[in-house]
């Protein structure tokens, strides 16, 4: 598909590109995103909230309901982790035919420093039910969507709850959540993508039986028609992204470079294993070399730093980076369609010429 | 247009609706836009800036050119001014033929407390030279836009500069300036769109002639036609902008509201003079009813906020809004076409449906 291709984005599609908030992939060079540049991406609308009478109830299938204060949760015991979050849809809008939502094309990630209470041993203190199979988590913002009247909820599998390391946050970078990121309580899950972590946190229920909402078993699923059940999105498949080099045209961002010798970084995530390997194409797929991927110093869940040396002719290349992780999986060069548009890890192309 | 046709977006188009971002209208329930909401409109790359070794130069027709480092701009007495600002482009998507460019549709503004340090005094202690016109502003943000390599470069006449209360701002909502609001230095100039606040500011320059560059001449000018002049872009025309009421579909973001008394409510803003009135329409504007608007709490150049009771029975509505200023500038309810698409202020129009 040629740049100016017309995509055919109807205005409804536009009001959501315009709400939701990519991530300008320059911002790639912060290993913790700035607030402000994370990726957004909210159903609804983002709700009034008050931290001072905000509570979360714990209930369902629990011998010891709760109802929780956010001062309460703030007291207990708080662990802080570094987590690339990335929204199922990132890439829908590359996809042909392209499936109608919000029309991401490779800006829907970002990495922030989540502070807050540790999910386990408040599902463990509410003494867990015999019989509770499933976790679900229900935010405060409230609509309609696929005709369903619906606050946003979604599940977890006990173990995935268990054993997931996830936390609810109450900040951000050092700071209060933003409203739009969940201010006043969220729940982060690590490696998943981003539908899993439930913003303006209201409720914990634990359940008898799989949530059967429409977030669960409408939305979220990977199929290639209406009527099969699919299987449904968990952890992030790998993807590696590059700042865009040199400096950009405004409306093609068509990226103009000078000769000589250039590095070209970026960063690489997966939520199935450790990043593996990265892999750096100037010719747009055909040949490819390795880049350096840096340590893991913002713990498991970060993204990790890659460079790699370029010596620029003058001309015009295709620059692509793919990503390998530690179970094997590596990024296609082709997108792998479906009915949602979701998980299109397919490898980053970026036209650049030198000059 | 119906909100599901099709606009024929190309990709070059999406790419900039992903990267600058809007403000979810349900944001125009906060006085102060907080961090991370503000509107967006970034021409180049977000530029990668230190604080402790930036300077700006002061320069051209003056008898005292100086560097300032950072620090010594932040010693001298500061001003904090809350102001709307608003993008020249808000509301191109919705003209017809559409200009191609960021498209947007009504998302492109914010409220901020900009804190810094004002400009005329730092002219002043420069010693302006005999025969000085404009004063040229130039940030550090370096691309290519129609066809030309630039940094962005926004002059004012000696007059605005000198009279506009403008300030060089570090500050933003009580902290440093986030990358991509400009930092760590940019212009803030209450009343004008967006485009004259220079971000990532780097240089001062005082003009014996008047600026010619794309930016000031090709770029921000009301023509119809290439081969015309066109006047130039300068303060925002009055808007009001309404909290979308009740709940959204999250494709279309149409409204659901309940039956009974509701609360319309919303912000109003003019550079041109002082909010004068807001209406209320709730049936596509054939109707209007007077809104009542809130004092002047944040001064000036902050946009007002402003409220309508309306007891709303079961059926499908247009809600609109329309303000008119002290000048008797008021919003018309067709958008006025120009070339580049800019200054598009006519009324919103939100279809609710009340149940």
């Amino acid at each position: 598909m040629d740049s100016r291709d017309r995509v055919g984005i109807s205005l409804d599609e536009l009001q959501l590109a315009a709400r939701n908030h990519g991530m300008p992939l320059e911002a790639l060079r912060y290993p913790i995103t700035p607030i402000g540049l994370h990726y957004l991406l909210i159903h609804y609308d983002i709700p009034l909230a008050d931290d001072l009478d905000w509570t979360l109830e714990i209930g369902g299938l629990v011998d010891r309901p709760s109802t929780i204060t956010l001062g309460h949760l703030k007291a207990r015991p708080a662990e802080e982790i570094t987590v690339t979050m990335e929204c199922a849809g990132n890439g829908r809008a590359r996809l042909d035919p392209r499936p109608v939502s919000q029309p991401w094309l490779l800006e829907a990630v970002g990495t922030a420093r989540w502070r807050g209470a540790p999910l386990r041993p408040l599902l463990e203190e509410a003494e867990i039910g015999e019989g509770a199979v499933e976790v679900l988590f229900t935010g405060a913002d409230h609509g309609r969507e696929g005709g369903i009247d619906q606050q946003f909820q979604r599940s977890l599998s006990l173990e995935d709850a268990l054993e997931s390391d996830a936390i609810l946050a109450y900040e951000m970078n050092g700071v209060p959540l933003p409203p739009q990121h969940g201010f006043p309580l969220r729940l982060v899950v690590p490696g998943w993508y981003g539908m899993a972590s439930v913003k303006w946190l209201a409720r914990i229920d634990l359940l008898e039986a799989p949530f059967s909402g429409y977030q669960q078993e409408q939305s979220y699923r990977l199929r290639q028609h209406e009527d099969e059940p699919g299987e449904p999105l968990t952890r992030m498949l790998p993807r590696s992204l590059m700042v865009p080099p040199g400096r950009p045209d405004f409306l093609t961002r068509e990226r103009i470079v000078d000769s000589g010798p250039n590095v070209l970084d970026g960063r690489a995530w997966s939520g199935l294993g450790e990043v593996a390997s990265v892999q750096v194409s100037t010719d747009g797929g055909r040949s490819w070399d390795g880049a350096a991927v840096d340590g893991v110093d913002s713990g498991r869940w970060a993204w990790r730093g890659w460079s790699f040396r370029w010596t620029a002719e003058p001309g015009t290349y295709e620059l692509c980076c793919r990503a390998r992780d530690s179970a094997g999986n590596e990024q296609p060069l082709e997108p792998p369609w479906n009915l949602g548009g979701y998980a299109n890890n397919s490898v980053q192309r970026i036209p650049v010429t030198v000059v």
